[in-house]
């Protein structure tokens, strides 16, 4: 007889944004009227930039016709996107990685879902508190977090590193040794950010005691301060220790459109083991690369047009941040991010619980935010709202909230 | 210390279609005014349909304006897609599948290697061999196949089901009781199919013994005979035990396109427990959905116009596929397959080995094949040949192998 993965069984709930995108289709059916504005879930509104859809038709008319027709990707992407990648991520940044180190996937959710699938399931993992839901769960599913202990709210064999308003959202290194390190910065869902100086700590401190660090940068196109990395191996000796995840979700707006990639450098070892052949196997055996019309359309995120409409979908986003957490403060909640990240992290008045704070807003406003503690324990008392709406829908669900 | 997924290393020598890629790039290489005729891999090289390339255009305009931009994807898959699918796939055949069993995905190629995530590391499997290699290395990542006996060229748990000219490479019902039975019909890399009577007792024997059966009809298009089930589910009580995938790849050209999906029956059960929601968990948790423009592409397949364009482009690979079997049967090899599948499976000569053949094609005439012994043990001594190319190449690879 078959058996199931047991560890699925363990996971409490459903993944946070089904729960939400539930939630809010009960809402529609049953107030047909209300105007609702959605800055929850953090999707994307702008549509793509002029040079992203130029060459995509392009591409489209090349798979049309049998001269310039693309089956099969190269297993790790394309040569013409690894390298605009490598040219423009890294080494325009003084890093140097090259372009068999770049993994060209659909997306960093899968990405961050399916990395761990090359450690052993031993591994103690460590995860800021809150975060994207994607790393505690994927562990679930491998086994590696213990159990749930529900009145906790937390699992019994991961190591939690809180991000409070206590310690300005930046976590400690911890107290218990890990073997996995999972990193987001900018954050999300808090927004908040990590030192140059401060990331190097996080480097050493994992190849003092041997982890490695996933370091999650998908939302690096939102940093607006200097003396803020863009990159993990911006620091010293990173290239032993981590593994970087990108998306083009956020910095292009991607999220329908679906692509991605991760790093895993050669000289990140596990013994005699390269972790580069390691991913590369996994990447091989159980994908099939990125459509080529996708691929097309990331190389053009990085030509010079590219470049500047993105940057203007980034700005036009961080004015919403700017509207958002000026407006909160205005109102008098607490409220930070939105300054390096297109999230703003509030806290909830009158010490409603997130799912109260979620509910209220539905209600009474009918605005989507995310409850923070759909992101981690820590998270309990805080609420997410994003900068991907609109313009309009933003100044207006901050008007909707000031009059509350 | 962190440790390593130690599975993996396992896995004798890289992915078979990696392997074949970096000989022939060796061989072009130092020979490149050889003009090389690929019948390996079984990649597509007939463009796209133009039903389906102007529903991309049509998709890419759409993700270029603010007000018909799609981010996010519903986690199964758009209902257009789905709606599509069980209309034409499986209403058309008298199967009844709802839009929710569905799972829209980036290919057959994933979710074959991830459907395993829903399963017990315990399970023992069961597979044909020879067969489609991701089957075997996604359960020796998972840790499900015990040990590599090199001298035998057989992982120690994992229940072979020898598929040979001697039982007309149709597999016999284990003697060993397995937990999770692979079948592929029409066959990679056979080219052979099944009846559905013997379908059937296929289907009568996993419930028999509670085991699961992934059902891989990715070929299914290519069926030319009356007997031959394009589903699983056309055999009574399949919804019970079975799990089907399908692809866009073969029968639409989109191996760089990406596209397939996975039906998960909500009748299938382990106890209590649903498969269908831990699929869904799954998809939810660790992927983000295809590309909506590549979901349209594939919502065009099921147009009238799209079904006229893909039927002759299975037309013209299957001519192909009369031209490689009867040449080869004509030059004197023992050739098997190309009638309901665009693979043509042969008896190397000479006693030579699968890879001996491979050199000496690649060597002398030019001609990129697989070697049967990538697909598993007993495709040892045999070769396949695909009907992809173009209809001018086959009939040039043909005339080389007659002319040897």
């Amino acid at each position: 007889m078959f058996q199931i993965n047991e560890n699925y069984l363990k996971l409490p709930g459903s993944y946070l944004f089904s729960t939400i995108g539930k939630k809010v289709s009960a809402f529609t059916a049953a107030n047909p009227d209300k105007k609702i504005i959605r800055l929850g879930i953090g999707d994307v509104t702008l549509p793509l930039a002029p040079a992203v859809i130029e060459a995509m038709h392009k591409a489209v008319d090349e798979m049309g016709n049998a001269d310039t027709f693309h089956g099969y990707a190269p297993d790790l992407g394309y040569e013409f996107l690894r390298t605009a990648i490598v040219e423009n991520d890294y080494k325009a940044r003084g890093v140097d990685i090259s372009i068999d180190e770049i993994f060209v996937s659909d997306g960093a959710k899968s990405d961050s879902g399916n990395i761990g699938e090359i450690f052993g399931d031993n591994n103690r993992i460590a995860v800021c508190d809150p975060v994207y839901p994607v790393y505690v769960d994927s562990n679930v599913m491998a086994g590696r977090t213990g159990e749930y202990i529900a009145d906790k709210e937390r699992w019994s064999n991961v190591i939690y590193m809180p991000c409070t308003a206590d310690n300005n959202f930046s976590p400690e290194l911890p107290k218990e040794t890990p073997d996995m390190i999972y990193l987001c910065f900018p954050n999300n869902p808090t927004g908040s950010t990590i030192t140059k100086a401060e990331l190097q700590k996080w480097v050493d401190y994992a190849i003092k005691v041997g982890a490695v660090i996933i370091y999650d940068a998908a939302y690096e196109a939102y940093i607006s301060e200097e003396d803020v990395p863009h990159s993990i191996y911006e620091c010293k000796d990173a290239k032993s220790c981590a593994i970087e995840l990108r998306s083009f979700s956020k910095n292009a707006g991607f999220t329908g459109t679906r692509l991605g990639f991760t790093v895993v450098p050669k000289e990140l070892k596990c013994g005699d083991v390269s972790l580069n052949a390691l991913w590369a196997r996994r990447h091989g055996t159980k994908f099939n690369g990125a459509p080529y019309i996708i691929q097309r359309a990331g190389e053009a995120v990085y030509s010079e047009a590219g470049k500047a409409q993105t940057k203007e979908q980034i700005a036009y986003y961080m004015n919403n941040a700017k509207i958002i957490r000026e407006g909160l403060l205005g109102a008098g909640f607490e409220a930070f991010g939105g300054v390096n990240a297109p999230y703003i992290w509030l806290k909830t008045p009158d010490k409603m619980t997130s799912w109260e704070f979620f509910d209220y807003l539905l209600e009474k406003v009918n605005i989507v935010g995310t409850p923070g503690s759909g992101f981690g324990p820590s998270g309990e008392g805080y609420f997410r709202l994003t900068a991907f709406g609109s313009y309009e829908n933003t100044l207006a669900a901050i008007e909707r909230i000031k009059n509350i």
